[in-house]
């Protein structure tokens, strides 16, 4: 009797200190405890949309309302302006033109799945205010009510959601430019908390809440201390009693100084790629547009990544312990420009081929070769993959420094039925011997893929 | 030195009473107990003006919206978006429409100046939510924003300010139809007053502090109880705390259940015309086009009341104890439509020979004279003025039965410098024979005053 | 035989030398002989509508596409332009904006047979060269193409005919400012016709054969000689075979050196109104607008002529022996605006009283009477009119120089059911008594008629 | 005496005969005596652009209007219309929208100069009668005086002239759908010819001494006989005395049976590839959307041709002696799709490396291998070119049934330097082995281009 009640008391101290240690507490000491939901880790790549009245002028960039009417203009947002427009025209007369009457996320959904990606990241809000939602916080500057009429958010969630098994989140920015309750709160330092209340923290809660986004890609923090958004008490929230605690991850964009500090993934600074391992986990988000994040009606051939180019961040990014999220601008009728859909079916192809040595993979111990810098490695279980940008087309011969073979090492290329030589020396490490490789029986296009069993 | 002392304490405690005495409480027996500001009730004559958005549609009213897409929807509405509309039009779509190109302050001043009106009533924001002011509290449903780019409100008040002597003052809906902010709280039968605390308030308190207007018009109050609202503070702090506390008047639209019973005036109803004396002070707000307060588009001349109506219904009002309020409707434009400046102009020559029977005037004992019912009485002091709306052209009499001759008794026509014969008996009362009176030399065109001097 | 060849041969000349007669030919000296179809003389009022495009920007004039963009721009139109719209906006783009959603030819028709008019007069086409009928010559610059989609000319018409007995004309611009092919005709000195055979001819017969109408107000003529124009030949076309031959008349507009000098009726200039008998027929076209034929925006009321203002050149005009043409500018709405509407329903109520001193009447053998100017005389049969402008409310005498007394002599006031006595003297003339005169009695409100009956 | 005269007689006669040589009377007998002028057949390769106020719908295809209004409308167009316009839009209404703010025809230059195209052909007017062109022919419906308000076919002829070499072509539209002259003349089945005498010809006129166009691409004739189009008249023009008459070429659509019967190349129809040697010159217009020729802004990357499908047709139709002209859409903004800049700048890669094999070449004896489906011929002098469209990965040989070899014969692949090894045996024709040749080596990625030297 005794040990029994002594043992339930125990079990009742141990239950609730767990409880209690479950329960997280809005500080960072205590955010930054929580582990990372597995799937966002294996999940590797994402898609990253920019959509919102921006793209009615679609140009320069989705910063366009600041370039015009900021601290700074820059002269060709304004001589755009006052060559196209009438001298009163405002920023908010460009919304009755966003209608999206072509938007299909269906299509939409269907042009991700085939990108390869795991997760799409949708701005339900850019700095410019409007939100993707029909929102009370935001009458007649949302979607719902001028433009689209049409709950972008929810219609894009659920087509997601129906016809693949891409996770969906959202973008959120916390500042806006000009929203006069920011306005007046940042004139006041920041000492009161209007905008937050009334808008932001309804917001956040509305979209977590209605739409269940498992990635919350946090924005616009900069100008203010965390604790006037009151990002830690957000968070704690999200973490322990949203509708998505157990599996939501986010970023580290959520007042100054905390960037690249806290959060389940660090962004750091946008195309973040240190090409080299991050203990944290990390993102790089990266537009196919190098100019614009948003549509540009103007886009050209040449301001788009190469499908190289976007393969070549993607092996670094990944082989580093990032995940890459790969950004596109639809047009203001709802419409992704062809030439990203191309770089993200492209994408698709590769993965197709190549995915063994992507998703659910770790870093390995070693990231980039030292014998060769076009060659990157990831690992999962006992195998390692050892990625080459550049095939040698002339010597035909890749070294290897950093594997070590063992007497069961074996090695081939994904996508190549064939298998392959090598040698391995003291002196120059592992040399796989490409000569009798035919690369026209190889289905990859751009980048090639040693998948190394039983190698230290 | 004891006297003196005592002196003082009594002193001290009249002027702590007294000062206590001045605070109003925030509820309606204190707030009741305000005297009316005298200006108001010497005024008379005040000019409303409906303008927003819904000039842009300009069609069937200003409650075009709610005829639109509120909960019984009139067919002609619904037929006029259809015809000319694409479906998914919205009605913020219309706001960018909404230019003011030609709206001319000053220029308005002068009409309303020439009116003979002592006080003007702007639409500091209608049913439909938009604020003619740059509100931080409609962000993007202001005339800053959207349309005009432009402080309508501080606009106007500057001009007529700086160009007449006539008041400044400011109509303003509590209620949102589709604000859903207000729709929230309304579906929780209003025990939440988030609508209020951030946009309501806010915004009262800012028109006040940034205009100062000297009436404030409220209304679209009916949905909610005056708690709800926070009206009896708001009324209170304006009384007793704001820049305009000596001189403000309210109306009597603060919840339900309050119309006609609390405010300095009472409005009771559209058109309010009781033709018959009223206790309290009351206001008869009246609109020249019979159809609508807000300017349509395919205004003909029978809808617009002729100046014989505007006169008679000004003459009857006033006799009553009411102020009027006569409303116009500017295009979204900025303009006047003339139809409304001609009858504003009539009433000004009509007024600047009869406006001493109109003017800082007081209900006579008797209103309405029982043996002629086209005669309506004021006084001022120790004059009579009995007001004729038809000329006795056949028989050139008029018998008045309310006024009893003196001794000294006279009898003139404002704007007829010739005297006027009368005679006296107790059965008919006092009956002024007109036979020699040239009706081709009397100013007047549309209503006679006579004016009784020593009457009793 | 012989009888019968000899009679055949009588026929054939009589038939040759009456057809002959009937046949106008192509120049002045012929035309000129055609006498003045009676219907016309005897209307004396019709009603002029400008209507276009220019309504849509509304600003300044009808002129508007000139005055900005012609040999000499103003600044007003200028800065509007600058102020308003895009850099790039031409005046075609104005066009889609011309929606004329709210016309309604009935209400129309039933406003001009209330002003008591016998024609109306609407511009088919104004200088812009806008049609507005659906013009084959004029392929996606007319009405049914681009802005109303509707046969605005067609549809008046036939509103006119079905619910007045009003008759129909059309204004027709013979030049257009910017027609490159009027340009390119004009840049050779009118040495090729390409713009009159290809537009202009085939334009003006459309319109007669299609319309009927009975009035062809001819203007922008005074760039070419008539001969550039082919009017002479199109003149004999309409007096000969045209379906409306019988009854239509023509102005005096038709290459420069012919206003004035040829035509039905002479124009001279725009408010054309001598003060004194002019022989042949002519017509003083006059707007409401002091400042503009088309629809201002912005138009004021003291822009528009009073009542009183239009009697008098009303009266003045017909008793000069000429029509009066009361110009009005309707909305690109399609609405007449209101206070058009009041002056036209205020002739009309004159007219009601006083048409017998004008519809049908001729000149008299005196026009203003010397001993008071604000007399004009009028004549029908035996009667004579003589129509005072200004009643004489302190004299109470009216003396006129011009009329014989006989035995017989009869005095009435129109719309005044009591005779009026009048006293005759060689020297001073005829004198009227209007001491015993009750003017409440009398009907009309701006100007009075005396009917006189057997003088000499 | 006598001879001189007599050689002056002879002179004379020559000179008559000889100028009557020159001249092409306006008959298809003397017309199709015409040589090729050269520079046609040597350039085998060009651009065509569609553009027009088709772009602004930019939806289903630049036959947009007539799907929509014509006699038979689909419903996807109708459908569009109902749900994104109001009821009373007109196509005429789209206008305003073309704006080409972006339109920049130097970077247009750049890029068609990369696609190795060596002449361009615009839409200067296609079915909907809009001119590219400021044309006195279409006042108000050009690109002058609605919408980009600039001459968009010679600022884009400037900038090809200034910044390549190559060669500047027009396509002109002889109906026009909606043209009522046209549809007037259509009516009295083609017995007048206004439409023709009023716009056709002086617009062809036009545009010929204008713009200087190298080819005249005619379309829209089928309706009507070329004697209606008086189409021989204006290309015996064409020929003998433009400013162009040394250098155009026109193609065969210039009245119903004219098509592929006369005309300096044929087109047949739209795609036209007939795969096999056609005697006439002809061209193969071919659209990289495959489902429209003008831009759609719900273009996919599923409807756009891939760079393989591209350099199929294009070898196939060089072999077979015809041109191909490539089409693209450009929005209505002025940018080229950069999913069609690829495609540009991809076929440009391609012919940097094969041009050999395509500019100025002939069709050889035969043009497609029976033994290999994937082989097409072209040669030059005594070079053929065997062009090759799939590798034969697994094989590694090519057996080609037509060449015969001699001892001199050599075969090289272009872009590739080394040299390429082959046997020849009487049964199955040439093999050339590939065992040896290192594919990763060749620069040429789509299609591989044996130059067989000395070869019979």
């Amino acid at each position: 009797m005794y040990k029994k009640s002594l043992g339930a008391i125990f079990l009742l101290i141990f239950f609730l200190s767990y409880s209690h240690n479950l329960k997280y507490e809005p500080d960072w000491s205590s955010l930054d405890k929580r582990p990372l939901p597995k799937w966002y880790d294996d999940a590797k790549i994402g898609i990253f949309i920019h959509w919102g009245v921006f793209a009615v002028p679609g140009f320069r960039s989705e910063w366009f309302w600041w370039d015009w009417k900021g601290d700074n203009p820059t002269q060709d947002v304004v001589d755009f302006m006052k060559k196209n427009y009438p001298p009163n025209f405002a920023y908010a007369d460009f919304a009755p033109e966003f209608k999206a009457e072509f938007f299909n996320p269906q299509q939409w959904a269907s042009v991700f799945n085939a990108s390869g990606a795991k997760y799409v990241v949708l701005t339900s809000k850019h700095h410019e205010g409007y939100t993707l939602w029909p929102s009370e916080y935001s009458w007649n500057w949302n979607s719902n009510d001028v433009g689209p009429h049409r709950d972008l958010v929810g219609d894009l969630a659920d087509a997601i959601r129906k016809n693949t098994s891409l996770r969906f989140g959202l973008y959120h920015s916390l500042y806006e430019w000009f929203n006069p309750l920011y306005l007046s709160d940042k004139n006041q330092s920041f000492t009161k908390q209007d905008f937050v209340n009334y808008k932001i923290l309804p917001s956040l809660h509305q979209i977590v809440n209605k739409y269940k986004p498992e990635v919350i890609w946090s924005d616009g923090d900069w100008d203010a201390p965390y604790s006037y958004w009151n990002s830690t008490e957000f968070i704690a929230w999200l973490y322990n009693e949203s509708p998505v605690k157990e599996t939501v991850v986010v970023n580290d964009r959520w007042g100054y100084g905390v960037m690249c500090n806290h959060g389940d993934f660090y962004t750091c600074q946008d195309n973040y790629n240190p090409g080299k391992l991050i203990e944290h986990k990390w993102e790089n988000c990266m537009p196919l547009d190098k100019a614009s994040w948003g549509f540009r009606r103007n886009l050209k051939l040449g301001d788009v990544l190469t499908i190289e180019e976007v393969i070549t961040s993607l092996v670094e990014t990944i082989s580093c312990g990032g995940n890459i999220l790969i950004n596109i601008g639809p047009t203001k009728e709802g419409s992704i420009p062809p030439i990203f859909e191309e770089r993200l079916r492209q994408m698709g192809d590769w993965l197709s081929i190549n995915g063994e040595a992507i998703y659910e993979t770790k870093p390995w111990r070693v990231q980039n070769d030292t014998k060769n810098s076009d060659v990157w490695y990831t690992t999962n279980g006992k195998t390692v993959y050892a990625i080459l940008l550049k095939y040698p087309y002339k010597s035909l011969k890749v070294e290897l420094g950093a594997p070590k073979s063992t007497e069961a090492t074996q090695i081939d290329i994904l996508g190549y039925n064939q298998s392959i030589q090598w040698i391995d020396s003291p002196e120059t490490g592992l040399i796989i011997d490409l000569q009798n490789v035919d690369t026209s029986l190889i289905k990859s296009k751009w980048a090639w893929t040693f998948k190394l069993s039983n190698v230290a």
